[in-house]
C-alpha cells in the first residue's frame, strides 16, 4: 500500500474549480458489443480514450492513475449500455459530480460488392461517448461514412462527364438513454450512403465499376443535398433524441473541401 | 457572363435548413495585423480558412466560388478589427442571415533567451474566428502556448529529479466586439508562460539551460495547478467576455496525455 | 463472369516501366502471430496495408483489385514468416518480377508498474514490411518504443532537477529470411527501453512514480547515449542482417525535436 | 560567456559514430527566393526545418544550439543556391564530416481559371533538401502537385460517367549542383497538370467548372498513365540528375487509395 503523501489530494485556496480534468489519447484494446444488427456480435477493436471529471475548487487534483483503473475495470465486452456504470464508476472513484468518457475505434464491416458480390472488410470510423452529471446521463454514437459524391451543377451544365470524389458523412446520434439503443451500425451506414451518389466499396470488379459509375452519375448530390437527405431520415426519429450531420466533399476540382452540417432535435408528433 | 443555368439557385422542396454551408480547409496567404503589442506590427502567414453561412430551407445550394471572392476581397493586412466587415460580405454575397469563418495559421514572435539573451523566432498556432448573425457579431481568439511543466507529486514524493514534459497550454477567448481588441498576443503568452513551471525557448546556451531546469524545478505544476493559474488571471478580465482554456501534458512517464480545462465567463464585479 | 474489356490489360507504348503500382491505406483487420515471445500468442489487430508490385513497358496497368483479393486471401493468423508465400502471391497474380508490401499496426503487451506491479496494456506501434524481387525476399520489422530521457547536460550543469521528456526510440531490423526469426518483440522492447533514462508505463502508482522518477535522474541520456546504447546491443547480433536506429526527444525545453540515427549491418565476426 | 561546464564535448568510448544527429521539426520563418520563373520573385514562407550531422565515435554529443544559430545565421532571402554554405556552416560549427538539412513549406503561386479568367493563389507543398559529404554537395527539390484524375477503365465499361477524384502528383529531382538551377517551380508544375486529366483551381465560376469537367472526361488517366507521363518528360531532362514521381490518387469508388513511382536518372544521349 502507498504510504507516500498523497499530494493531489491536498487541499486548493484558489477557488476556482475545474470543468474537466483526466487523460486523453490512452490507446486501449476493447471487446465492443452491441452496436451491430446482430447483438450477439462482437469485435477487438483499438480504442483511443479520453476520460475527465470536474474537480471541486477545496481538491488540488485528481488521481491520474485511478482513471486507468477505471478502463482496466470496464465490463468487457463493452456495449454503448454500460457507459453509464463505467461513467458512475469513474466518479465514483474521484469523488466528482460529473465526468466524461469517449472513445474511439475503426470498426469493420463486411461490404458486398453490388453486381459481382465479392465481399470484404470496410473500417468504418467510431465514436461513442457519454456524459454523467447531476442532470443525468447522456449518450453519443457517431459514425464516419465514406461515400461517393457527383456534383449536379457539373453534370447539367456540361456536355458529358461530371466532377466527383470521396466524401464523409459524419453521423453523431444523442441517444434516449431511457430506452435500448435499437438503431444499428449497419442502419445508421446504409442511410448515410442512400443518401450520396453510391457508397464505396473495399473490391469492385468491372462488372461492379461500372455500376457504381452509372449509380452516381444518375444520383448527382451536392453537400447541401446530402446533409438534407440524411436529415430527412432522422427529422422524425424518436429513437434518437438529437442529432448532428455534416458531410465534406474532398472536391476532386479544388485542393480545399466543401462541407454542410444540420443539428437538430426530432420534430415532436402531433 | 455567365450564361450557364445556375442549379445551386434553384428551389428545394425537402423543407430543411442547412445551419453551416461553406469551404473549408482553405490554404490562403494572409497579412495580419493588430494582434502584437506593436498596433503596427503585421506578418505575412499561411491560413487555413474555413467559411460557412447559413441556408434558407427554399434554396437548393449556395454559391461555392462567391465564398473564395469574400477572401479574395478580405482587406490586407487583415486585422481582428476586419472580421465583422468579412463577414457581413459572406453573410450579403449568399443572402444569408449567418456567417461564420476561422483562420488558423502560425505566427512568429522573437524569444529571448533569460540569461544569454539570445534571440530567435518561435512559432505560436493562432485560431482567429467570428460569427455573425441576428442575434450580434463574436469575436474569438486562440492562443497555443507550448511550455514546460514539472510534476509536483513526483518532486515532492521522490529523493531527487521530479518528472517533467512539454504542455500546451490552449486560451480561446471571446472578446468584447463593442470594443477595440487591447488584449496582445505577448499579454496572452506571458500570462500563460508565468502559470506554467518554465517557459520554452528556441534556443538555449548552457546558462541558459541550467537557468530553465531549476526554474522548473522551483514551479511544480500539475495540468490543475496550470489551469487554475490562467483562470485566476482572467476571471476579472474584462476586455474579454468568455474564456476557455485547456491545458494539455504530454506525460514524460506515460504514453497517454493529461489535460484540464475550464470555460467560464469573468466574473461581474459588485 | 466479367465480359466487360479489360483496359489495364491493354498494350503500353511509352517504353516505361514501372517500380511500384497498387494501393495504399488499405484498413483491414488481421490477426498477427509470431511476433511474441509466446510463439502461441496471437493478436486481433488493425493494420494499414501498402502493397505494390512492379510493372513492364508493355502493359498499361495492373489489377487493383487483385490486390484486395491477395490481402483477403493471406494465411490467418498472420506470421512474418508468412510474409514471402503474401508476396509470391502478389506477384503471380498480377505477372510481376517485384512486390512489395507492408503493414503498420499497433500490438498490445502487458506492462507492470516497478513497484506496485499493477499491469496494464501499452500501444507498441508495429512495422512489418517485406519485398520480393528476382535477388531474393527480404523481410522487415520496425517497433516504436515510447520511453522517457533526461538530459546529462541539464542535470550536470544545475544545482538541482534535470529536464527530461517523453522519446522514442525506432528500430527498423532486416531479418535474416533464411532462418526462423527469434527476435521477439518483448526482447526488442526491453533492449530499447534499457537504453533510455526510463521505461514509459501505462499506469503507475506513487511508489512506482517515485521509482521511475528517480530511475530516470539515475540514467541521463541524450539522443546520442540512446543510439548508441540501442546499437551496441545490435552490432553483434547475427540474427539480423541489418538495423537502422531513430532516437527521437520530444524536448521539454524546445518547441522542435532533436534526434540521432544509426543506420549498420552487424559486424562479421574474426 | 558560457563557464559552464560542456558535457557534450566529452570524450566518448563506445566506439560507434552516428549518421545523423540534430534537430527535427524546427518552425521557422523564411523568404524565399530562386524558385520562380521570375528570378526577382520571393515570398515568405512558414518552413519546417531538419537538420543534422555525422558525428564521430570519439565526441559524445553535438551542439544542439549551434544548430539553431546555423538555421538563424542563413542568406536571407534563401534561394536553393544557398544551400551548400548553409550546409557547409552547419558542418563546420559542428565540426563534422557530413550534414544534411530540408525545408518544407507551402508557396503560393496565382492560378487563373481557364475560362473566366479568374485569379486566385493556390498552395503548394514544397520540399528543399540537400546533403554534403566528403563525395560532394547534392540538392533535391521536390514538389506536390494536387490534380484531377479521370479512371479510363471507369469511362469506357460505363454508359455514361466516369469515377475521378484527387490525386497528388509528388515529383523529386536532384538538381545537377554544378549548373544553375534552370527548372522552375511553374515549369515543374505545368508539367505535371498536363499529364493528369484536368489541373485543379482555387476558384472555378460555372463556364470554368464545365471546361474542367470536359477536360477531365476527354483525358482520362490511371496512376499508371500518370506516373508514365509524368517520367516521359523528365527521361531526358538534363537538367536534373535524378527524379523520383510518385502518383496517389484517392480514389472516389474506394476507401483506400492507389498509387504509382518510378525512381531513375534521365537517360544519357547517343
Amino acid at each position: 500500500m502507498d504510504r507516500i503523501e498523497d499530494i493531489q489530494g491536498r487541499k486548493d485556496h484558489r477557488q476556482i474549480a475545474i470543468n474537466r480534468v483526466g487523460i486523453c489519447d490512452v490507446q486501449i484494446p476493447l471487446t465492443i458489443s452491441g452496436i451491430e444488427k446482430d447483438p450477439a456480435a462482437t469485435q477487438a477493436v483499438h480504442a483511443k480514450a479520453d476520460l475527465s471529471v470536474d474537480l471541486v475548487s477545496e481538491n488540488k487534483g485528481i488521481h491520474m492513475s485511478r482513471m486507468i483503473e477505471s478502463l482496466l475495470d470496464m465490463p468487457q465486452p463493452l456495449s454503448p449500455a454500460h457507459l453509464s456504470e463505467v461513467l458512475e464508476d469513474l466518479r465514483e472513484r474521484q469523488d466528482a459530480t460529473r465526468a466524461e468518457l469517449s472513445f474511439h475505434f475503426d470498426y469493420f464491416l463486411t461490404r458486398i460488392a453490388p453486381v459481382s458480390k465479392r465481399a470484404a472488410p470496410q473500417a468504418y470510423r467510431i465514436g461513442l461517448s457519454g456524459s454523467l452529471d447531476p442532470e443525468g446521463f447522456r449518450i453519443f454514437q457517431q459514425v464516419d461514412v465514406l461515400v461517393k459524391t457527383l456534383c449536379p451543377c457539373s453534370k447539367e451544365i456540361s456536355d458529358y462527364g461530371a466532377h466527383n470524389q470521396r466524401g464523409c458523412i459524419r453521423i453523431r446520434l444523442e441517444h434516449d438513454h431511457s430506452k435500448p439503443i435499437t438503431i444499428c451500425l449497419e442502419e445508421i451506414i446504409e442511410h448515410a450512403e442512400s443518401c450520396a451518389s453510391s457508397p464505396l466499396f473495399p473490391i469492385l470488379k468491372r462488372s461492379d465499376e461500372r455500376h457504381v459509375t452509372m449509380l452516381a452519375y444518375d444520383n448527382p448530390r451536392f453537400v447541401e443535398d446530402v446533409v438534407r437527405e440524411v436529415v430527412a431520415g432522422l427529422k422524425n426519429e424518436h429513437r434518437c433524441v438529437a442529432y448532428d450531420v455534416r458531410v465534406t466533399n474532398f472536391e476532386s476540382i479544388h485542393a480545399h473541401n466543401a462541407f454542410a452540417s444540420i443539428t437538430d432535435t426530432p420534430e415532436t408528433g402531433a
